[in-house]
């Protein structure tokens, strides 16, 4: 059976069954591994980013999706500015180990434009045109 | 609105509208983009794997979804081997130009083991479990 959008739940896991998960991944030569985050109802692809070990490791000890900027050079805790968390429903590896798939729950939009989705752009009427509108206004989220 | 998984077939785009997503694609030092594939319909994950520019334009001119593969560094026109070729619905381009979403129509499975999904890994009782079974025998798609 495959697995599908809508997950269970997994128990928050000890520092034990986390240690054996990061193991498993394989880091790129920066470090870094790509993680997709998709609505673990809904089925949307929301975004993807980047996490290095400790990003992994507080993402599975607090349940909140942290990633690494790699434009800031800082763990970056999903929502610290915006106020749109991703909170952690499942965290799902692939074959290889060198990509993650981060079922959550998005508070909010998960893209910095306001958008629910980072997945907008595309081809339409031969022009790339955006399909869909901001729910939110940026400067509200993350202006001050 | 937010994009959903069932995704509307784009037209076949022609050379120029297709040169503009390609221009729109910003690709890393290493000449790639990682592009998620997500069946269109059910909004299954399917796979992440990578574009150069020729993949992605052969995507988009043939309506087969054609990775690059890094470790045979060579054009990937996902099914050749196997038969289970990924039909291209849309292609979405993410916020900042880095990132591709495939909607795609798989033709059996998107995993060299013979699942489905390539995320069929995650902790379950403290241990990294396989949460799916194979639908397919990779021999049967590889061997001979």
């Amino acid at each position: 059976m495959p697995s599908t959008p809508t997950a269970i739940t997994a128990e928050a896991p000890d520092p034990i069954a986390r240690s054996r998960l990061i193991e498993a991944v394989r880091f790129d030569s920066h470090g870094l591994v790509p993680c997709i985050a998709q609505q673990h109802d809904t089925g949307e692809v929301l975004m993807m980013a980047w996490m290095n070990r400790a990003a992994l490791a507080e993402t599975l000890a607090t349940g909140r999706v942290t990633y690494w900027s790699r434009s800031r050079e800082a763990l970056w805790r999903k929502g610290d500015t915006s106020g749109q968390v991703q909170h952690l429903v499942d965290l799902r590896l692939d074959c290889d180990g060198d990509t993650l798939l981060a079922l959550v729950d998005q508070t909010g939009v998960a893209c910095h434009t306001g958008r629910r989705s980072c997945f907008y752009r595309a081809l339409r009427a031969g022009e790339l045109a955006e399909l869909t509108q901001p729910d939110a206004d940026p400067e509200q989220l993350y202006g001050r």
